[in-house]
């Protein structure tokens, strides 16, 4: 083995980073790691096009050990990448609305405040700001008498533009116009390519703008806003790190297929930890804040706001609003 | 006299919207009240290139009969309408600079929160969250240890994109984010045409995002943020009751140049006030809410956020940042 | 009658610029003036909730009287006027689809070039680029052999970012792509406050594109461009110059209602030619290049650029397309 | 060595796309191949801080072996990646300005038609439109009779948006408004990371749209164009297999770092034709259409348009156009 693996060896875990809990169960499950405290279920339907498999991470150690709050992941894969028609958008923002509907509860009149996180001027990161434009926004309009349900909206903007933790920003504004329910909506970052536009997460519990992991001051959840809060994303980019990572795992299956003289002699004999360490060592440190992302980016997340948006508008106003 | 003009005599004061200080005073002027409690004084900078009027609103009484928050409103009058060379663009932010820091005093290091006003996606609406795409925001960049001034930004939206007043969403933000001092800017109506984008109005008064006069629970001031506040703003709209205005003093004047058989006998003797209620009665209703503005104003809009950008930069930061 | 008004009698008549045949029309008939070779017909659908009123200008005698082409203008006025809902949406998109196609004809396979003119940066011009946004061009995902329409798009941009008369760029894009028709879109200025937002302009006489009338050398048409032209737009500005004549005519309403000792006592007596000519003198030549818009205008273009969209490729394309 | 790479042996080159002619340049060099016909100069100026190199391709031979069209390609490096500054700007546009001028020569008037390729709506691809945005067009200001330059400018969009082919576009253009010359702006690919924002490439050779390498049918050049073109490029993205790539290389440095036993025996006897091949082999086919870029690139994209703006001002215009 080469040595600069070793050199690495003590150093906080290097991970590619993923929103999805999906994923981070799925690396855990490589590893051979025994993972207590979660809990997964699947469901298919409209005949097995749409699968959603719900991820439950129920204690503080599990939590702990797949780096996300604990809550529940609820993952929506859809078999179509573009989002064109309208039928499909109906399909996703039907699934979507359902689940809104039932974390929210039906009982009483709810003030629904939606935040679109993300950065307007930067394509795959513009997803949450640009649900708020086509959100049906009505908290202005509707007296207090009146039992329909309220929707207020905000796109804060990202630190590079405000200076502001986006956290703090949104904190401040629910202590002021106090919704009793926060939806959240972000781009995410995946590590397998192949749920790039393709997989919705929602989760109650909440999410950490603009952070990655562990960042738990400047989370937006129950704890830190007081009210329930929704988390909708959809992985949008994925880390630079990923391709290296799926470069050597091409590599130890083109060694593997190979009959002759060694190669490569070791690398198939490491643990996955020791893999780890090793795409850890061979990624450039340059490619530390790039992501990757497909070239026709405006025309998907301009179709997926436009689904996403129904969707809220769906849950909290019903289908024949206009 | 026509009957219709004392239909209206008893109703509100009908007023052609202005949020220019300097306009309200000349409109009191111009009926020959007594205007108490209101101090005027002028200079000229650059030989007389550049005018600067300041009115102070010195007493409660005066504030109701102007319809204006107590406090000082500087306004100065720019000779150029394009705004387009780096030497005008840096003469005015030198002189906006001045005032900035004249308002803030130099003692103490300061955090600045400043606060784009306006619905982006309205070309003449749009001054305000296009100062804050050139800003230099810098809050989330310095540490507490340092002594240069922080700047930070936000654009909140208007409230029939977000569903919320929004000096609440400024409320909110200020207290959890705790500058201490905010610089709201806004797109402003004129009355006179010739002070389209050729005015800019700083003022310690505070700002009503989208009121105009007389809605105080949503002010942004020093009283509703607990820190001082400066409002620039420049006018890039004007009222559309303002052109029948225009058009009944024109008239007035034709007649006047007339010397044959009468044409209109009695306008020329009504009152300041009766001409206003006829200026009202000949206002159609379905111009409400409409605003008038030249044709090139996206230019013209992108020149004067760059010099106002600039300004703030200079005034907290230093002329050479960069 | 006042002096000023025969200082300007032996000037080019004053027009209030509207892009409409159908206010042009109204005009004339309002002078008195016989209108030979121009044929008008009416029609309602849906039970009168859209009518829809179509100008036939027959002769070249008639063209000039008009100061518009020859050719065929159909006027659909829609009774609502901020065509949210997507019932109202799918209403008008049919109207216009069912136009396209007749003009168009059935029989051959049609290349269709779709020209969004306008300017995307000053939101009540935007109608036509924002269209194009939302539209369904496949000119290069279908191959020869295929039997579906191809639709290709530009959005040229206006002459103050070009440099270039929008004409003549368009003329040169068609004789390298050469499509079978040209459909030209674009904001249109109307006369009456109320036809804002809430009608539809069809022509198959061309357009100039931000010129108004008489400008012969630079329009879009099937003797400029040599393929079928239809033209497309909807009213989003109004002249400055219509508030001045609304207030004029108001004014006379006023003085016909008086009753007491004479106010204005000629402007009633004046021939329509006369106050023309008076509203001209009264209005200030500042206002000239200013336009009138309502607040909401983002919001209304969005929708209206939704639905036209849909038209096109629903008449070209056929309606489940996705 | 693996099996697979001979798989591949036949194919065509797997090249990781460049668009600079300089790292064509160092590749061939790097495989040790003779490079007949390309005549390389270096240059530095500000005492180093920016180095310019000029890559001839001077025969038809070297520009099949380079797969760039032949004519001269300088590449400017600057130190700064962010642009920030306006000191930073002007010495850049300087640069840059200079070359303009020296191509296009000064004897007579000129009329130069600035082409901005690339998609507005996808942010490391809007460098070219957003150029236009800042550009200083003047041609329909100025009369014939007048000495100054005139400059034009068009952002005609991608094919996704317009279904037609940019050059095709851009030829009925030029066709229509008959330019002495064209300056053709995009966003362009590199394959060293470093180079990212740091990297200006003008040419005399033209430029494919969207395209990469040996399209020659759909290239913008004066042989297609018939006036001399002079294309302009800073490199935003990065391809993504150049991660493979630099994985790959750092593998390499890895193993011949390590003493012990043997890990990958065989990869670093490998020719440079043989590791191209296996970097082709390890490239996962969904990685194919992807892009590379940093998170911040919306900063830096505005930052280098108000740059490559101002120095086709100065060298048309001259500095103190304002």
């Amino acid at each position: 083995m080469p040595k600069g693996v070793y050199k690495y060896m003590n150093r906080e875990q290097f991970e590619i980073r993923t929103d999805l809990a999906l994923e981070v169960r799925e690396d855990i499950e490589k590893k051979g790691e025994e993972l207590k405290g979660v809990r997964v279920s699947e469901e298919e339907r409209y005949g097995g096009e749409i699968r959603i498999t719900t991820v439950s991470i129920e204690t503080e150690e599990a939590a702990r050990t797949m780096r996300k709050e604990k809550g529940k992941y609820l993952t929506i894969e859809v078999p179509f990448v573009r989002w064109e028609g309208e039928e499909e958008q109906e399909l996703v923002a039907g699934v979507v609305a359902d689940y809104i509907r039932k974390v929210l509860g039906k009982e009483e009149r709810k003030s629904v405040l939606v935040v679109g996180l993300g950065n307007r001027d930067v394509t795959p990161d513009a997803l949450g700001p640009q649900i708020i434009d086509n959100l049906c926004v009505n908290r202005h309009l509707i007296g207090d008498g009146r039992r329909q349900n309220m929707i207020s909206a905000v796109a804060p903007g990202v630190m590079a533009q405000t200076g502001i933790e986006t956290a703090v920003l949104v904190k401040g504004i629910v202590a002021e116009t106090k919704p009793t329910a926060v939806i959240a909506l972000d781009a995410l970052a995946a590590r397998n390519i192949h749920r790039l536009n393709t997989t919705i997460q929602l989760s109650d519990a909440g999410i950490s703008p603009g952070s990655g992991v562990g960042n738990h001051r400047h989370a937006l959840n129950k704890g830190s806003l007081g009210v329930p809060v929704i988390a909708i994303g959809i992985p949008t980019v994925v880390d630079a790190a990923t391709i290296v990572n799926d470069t050597m795992n091409r590599l130890v299956e083109a060694i593997n297929s190979y009959e002759g003289d060694t190669f490569c002699g070791g690398y198939e004999m490491l643990t996955e930890e020791e893999r780890r360490m090793l795409v850890y060592e061979l990624f450039t440190p340059e490619w530390r804040g790039m992501f990757v992302t497909p070239k026709n980016v405006d025309e998907t997340i301009n179709n997926m706001s436009i689904t996403l948006a129904k969707a809220i508008c769906y849950a909290l106003l019903g289908k024949n609003r206009s």
